[in-house]
């Protein structure tokens, strides 16, 4: 008990997230029961009600720190080259999904299957990767590998990360002859081949 | 009863699944209930049983029926160039996804939503769409848009289809500034451009 208050409530709330995502790694999510809690960590239905107002919105609140989380682990890094850049998001990508292989199927099952918000969340997760592709590049750097930032490119750019999830979540289960490098080269210059080929009237 | 007793059980089952595409054109699979069956088309639950074995079968047949219309719909036409036959395919299905918005989304989220017998018609159909590209064409046509017939080509052609389902759903409900020709046109070429990409050793 002593030990608890020392927590301030906004510490304490941060350790209840980190424990739902670590609980999330090897279960799906709708394994993620008040009865769980208890039992793996000693919350009781009370404490996440005071925290977060219910197990939903807890849920909820643990799906948007894995989005967040994700944003985070695939932040271009510094370096001049975009391309360069966009390998090493992939690269990040891949590796968090992987940690996280469970709970991210789940998530993307749920996003899916009719809970519209978990999709709400899913979708702003992945509207807000697609748009910092376009938002931490220069004009000139986009067109470089032939982007022009229009609402199609952007279209198109949301098309390209479905194709990477899908063909990311293949690749794990069946890497047919492909390393993960070569997956990664070909999906980060895929990119630039499909946005070019968007119309610019 | 006289009228009904005409058809052979093979055309009553065929009857029936017709009446289940018709009814999942305006409304969700799980609005699909013997007693909608009963109410909108005097379908008996007996007759359900007899026929299919249940409604859960029933539905899975109707699936099936459905993906199976899209093979159809989207069969490479009689045309000596590649890039073409892939252009019409892809107006054929945005013609009949279309045509069937309410119910074919409800399919993808059944599918996509932890139903795994769903799941797999989905898959399957899905698998011969994207196989068909590969075995309608020549090594020689494939290799003039730049395709090689390997595992990883089939994995981002893969990849590919689920780029084009999820542009076409996201430009149906929001157009931005393109027109379905444009659409279909950076689609069509899009394959080549990705499956171009694959490494080949």
């Amino acid at each position: 008990m002593a030990t608890r208050t020392r927590l301030t409530p906004e510490q304490r709330r941060e350790q209840l997230l980190d424990l739902g995502v670590r609980l999330l790694a090897d279960r799906p999510i709708e394994e993620l029961s008040v009865e769980l809690l208890a039992e793996q960590a000693g919350v009781s239905r009370g404490l996440l009600y005071h925290y977060f107002g219910g197990l939903r919105e807890f849920l909820h609140a643990v799906l948007r720190r894995m989005a967040d989380e994700l944003f985070e682990a695939t932040a271009p890094v510094d370096h001049p080259d975009l391309v360069h850049r966009l390998r090493v998001s992939l690269q990040n990508y891949i590796g968090y999904v992987r940690a996280h292989q469970a709970s991210y199927r789940s998530f993307q099952q749920a996003a899916f299957g009719g809970r519209p918000e978990i999709r709400e969340i899913y979708e702003e997760g992945r509207a807000a990767l697609v748009n910092r592709i376009f938002d931490s590049a220069t004009a000139d750097e986009l067109a470089e590998v032939g982007i022009v930032d229009t609402p199609a490119s952007r279209l198109l750019a949301r098309g390209w990360s479905a194709m990477v999830e899908d063909v990311f979540m293949s690749w794990l289960d069946d890497p047919r002859d492909l390393s993960e490098e070569q997956v990664i080269e070909t999906l980060t210059v895929s990119l630039g081949a499909i946005l070019g080929l968007v119309p610019r009237d």
